[in-house]
């Protein structure tokens, strides 16, 4: 399918993500409707002009108006909510997702359906501390990555289309990985940063440290202030793949504190030499 | 001593720090001048209006003409200056420093001072991820904290001094630490956050990964961009405190890793409740 003017949007699940992608898609002209819990979320966005239609109900009538489905809700949700309902979904619809882990819903979600809808998983790399279609913010994705991650199963027009997506949202980058590698990347790259800043933050009751505290500190723990419902649900559909990113970084780490402990000057330098040639590589262009 | 408009200030190190300290002063009008290693960083000072003169030689008859030493060398450099030159200082000066470390500085520089003169140690927690005179911008100070560490040596008149002289340097706050107390503070907010930063980008050659990467490592990793031969000697100077800070970390962290280990999510959340909580104390205001 080619995302013409006329390619109706419908977004499952109204929270930050599913409210952005709605001002954004709305902002570029297109028809955009809603299904989610809370009737209060559907008239904020109708009032505030990021949708043109919404709904709490789940009716046939309503799902097969669109071409186009986001799912913006928890992993576990999606699940169970396809395959309730794959049936309102009208022949030839392309689905596509949020979620930040992919392996064990892309396979399980492109399984579970009928022929006639494609599914293909995406992962928009864009995010704020804050919660709720109230905080939607179609600028999130203007530095940010949008990650296409297509199977076996998936057909060139439907990859297309996904990537298309990306780019209309206004997502920097758009590119695609399997799966598999996505899972990796998003194991080192996202969850285990996230453990880190966590275990940083419990660290100590650091009330006390908010005068002292410069930007390195800040910085390292933005991300500890965390949906802990969303992520531990995350986490666990990726745990093999964080467990052994969060080895990899213990043995960092006590490769660097042994070599503090040792006073092994040559080899703590070797290290911060190899860290800020790296770092080099993410400086924004 | 008070801060008035007569009062001369030399810089002894004229790298980022005491660039952006001589480009502060000068601009509210006091006399700078400078001693450092690099006659091309006094020239590039003097002809961007950041000092009024400078040398690459340290001379009874320069060095005596000034009321306020500021200090912006390795701590090494520094103990060794004093060693050397202290009897070039006029008597009543004050001195102070921008070491990050403080306990092993403080009191051996009191030490090793003659009566005369008044060493109080400060430490202005600001920066960038460059170096050097070129770089020198007194906006860093802005959203910055400015610690100062007085000892049972120093005269409410000094300490007084260089609280003034955090102010007039545009700090956001000036406050007070035990030499102590700032090394325990600076071992957890400062070299650990380092110690972190640097053992995550040296987890893997991660070139291939700068296309998916969001703020989430950027920012865990913003500070591993390092100068290897000051933190070397930074962490060295705080070794016991650094190393207790990282068995600290070491421990949440596995903590966090055998809650997702034996997937026992009522753990894993709660760890991210506290973590979100803590974090909201340092939401800047």
């Amino acid at each position: 399918m080619k995302i013409i003017k006329d390619v109706k949007f419908l977004i499952v699940g109204l929270g930050l993500i599913g409210g952005s992608y709605a001002q954004a898609l709305t902002d570029l002209g297109y028809e955009v409707g809603a299904i989610t819990r809370s009737q209060s979320s559907i008239d904020y966005a109708k009032e505030n002009g990021l949708i043109s239609s919404g709904t709490t109900e789940v009716t046939r009538e309503y799902v097969s108006r669109f071409d186009v489905i986001v799912f913006a809700l928890y992993p576990n949700v999606l699940l169970n909510w396809l395959s309730e309902y794959q049936d309102y979904i009208k022949d030839g619809a392309v689905l596509t997702d949020v979620t930040g882990v992919k392996t064990p819903i892309v396979y399980k979600i492109q399984e579970m359906l009928r022929p006639e809808i494609e599914f293909i998983g995406a992962h928009p790399m864009a995010g704020k501390e804050v919660y709720g279609v109230q905080n939607a913010d179609k600028t999130i994705f203007r530095n940010a990555n949008y990650i296409v991650t297509p199977t076996d199963k998936n057909t060139p027009e439907g990859i297309n289309c996904c990537r298309e997506l990306g780019k209309i949202l206004g997502f920097k980058t758009v590119c695609e990985l399997s799966p598999e590698k996505h899972d990796e990347m998003i194991g080192f790259l996202s969850q285990l940063t996230h453990c880190i800043a966590v275990s940083l933050m419990t660290c100590k009751e650091s009330r006390e440290l908010v005068n002292y505290t410069g930007d390195s500190f800040r910085d390292l723990t933005r991300i500890a202030k965390i949906n802990e419902t969303m992520w531990t649900e995350l986490f666990l559909l990726n745990k093999g793949e964080l467990l052994s990113q969060m080895d990899l970084f213990i043995d960092k780490f006590k490769e660097l504190k042994s070599a503090i402990e040792c006073e092994d000057t040559e080899k703590m330098k070797e290290i911060m030499k190899t860290s800020t040639e790296r770092r080099a590589y993410f400086d924004k262009k």
